[in-house]
């Protein structure tokens, strides 16, 4: 940020008062612009047989890749509710959202990762313009060499080794930057 | 948002291709600016003889109200670290942080609140600079009556409810305006 959204004068770095790091401060009306974490919210929407929906990304990051529906949250949205659109978005595929499954933290790019189990409701589903292909994967048949993030892949193993003991447990997953 | 927080020039709402909402995108630099829900994140220290400490709020909205120690997430920390951050700005209190207890959409206002159990570890605790005070309040002493926020009195209520069945159930709860 250089200038403040409110004025468009230059912004600086400067420490409120009582504050505990430096915030990006306008210099003229004052106003403290304040930075925070972005939410990123999926589903794991599974079929009536088990198969598990996934979307290959036709965008960058990771384009090509496969991955479960998720995306960031709206304003004036829920959780559940960003769930199913970005479900409806990527895969033009009608969800009903069950309990949430998993949360990532992901400091290093300022992101906290939300995922819900959900059942899928119909098979009239299809690539939406951010999907190449979109397709029910079963438990062997899941592509994990060209998944495209780790929460995805953690995610999904977590997933099938609940669904055998027929226990989901939720899980808080803190995660550091990926060393390769 | 008026001005380009990347160039100063003014914005404009308008419907990026591919997307389905308006953003705030640059007259200019044509970047397009995202507006998203913001994290809440805070604990229910609980000390061993079983109170919960509470701050009493020197800072609006609700001054002179009873809260649990929370606060806005922020960039580069994990959501259990910015709730022990919170702990120790509010109310000068060390914690450890147990699991994730509730987690609340509040849509109107765009945010998601995020509680996690908690134990306090000494009880050299003291009010931070938006405190008037730290306190500790067994199950029969807690301020009903003058607490800040309703996810503040859920969590409250469901807490002492799972504590006597000793069994902890995660909660996960979507809040419409209040009434009043
Ligand atoms: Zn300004
Ligand atoms: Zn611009």
């Amino acid at each position: 940020m250089k200038f403040c959204p409110e004025c468009g004068a230059p912004v600086a770095l400067s420490l409120p008062q009582d504050d505990h790091r430096e915030r990006h401060v306008c210099t003229v009306c004052n106003t403290i612009h304040y930075q925070n974490p972005k939410l990123i919210v999926g589903a794991i929407p599974e079929w009536q047989d088990g198969r598990i929906l996934l979307c290959r990304r036709a965008i960058e990051p990771r384009h090509g890749l496969w991955t479960l529906p998720a995306g960031f949250m709206e304003n004036g949205e829920t959780t559940a509710q960003a769930a199913a659109r970005e479900t409806l978005e990527e895969a033009n595929a009608r969800i009903e959202i069950l309990d949430l499954y998993a949360m990532y933290n992901l400091p290093y790019i300022n992101q906290v990762q939300l995922l819900y189990r959900a059942t899928l409701l119909d098979l009239d589903f299809s690539p939406g313009v951010e999907s190449l292909e979109v397709e029910l994967f079963g438990e062997n048949e899941i592509p994990w060499d060209t998944l495209a993030f780790r929460p995805i892949r953690y995610t999904l193993e977590h997933y099938f080794a609940d669904r055998k003991r027929d226990e989901f447990i939720f899980r808080n997953t803190d995660l550091t930057p990926p060393t390769r």
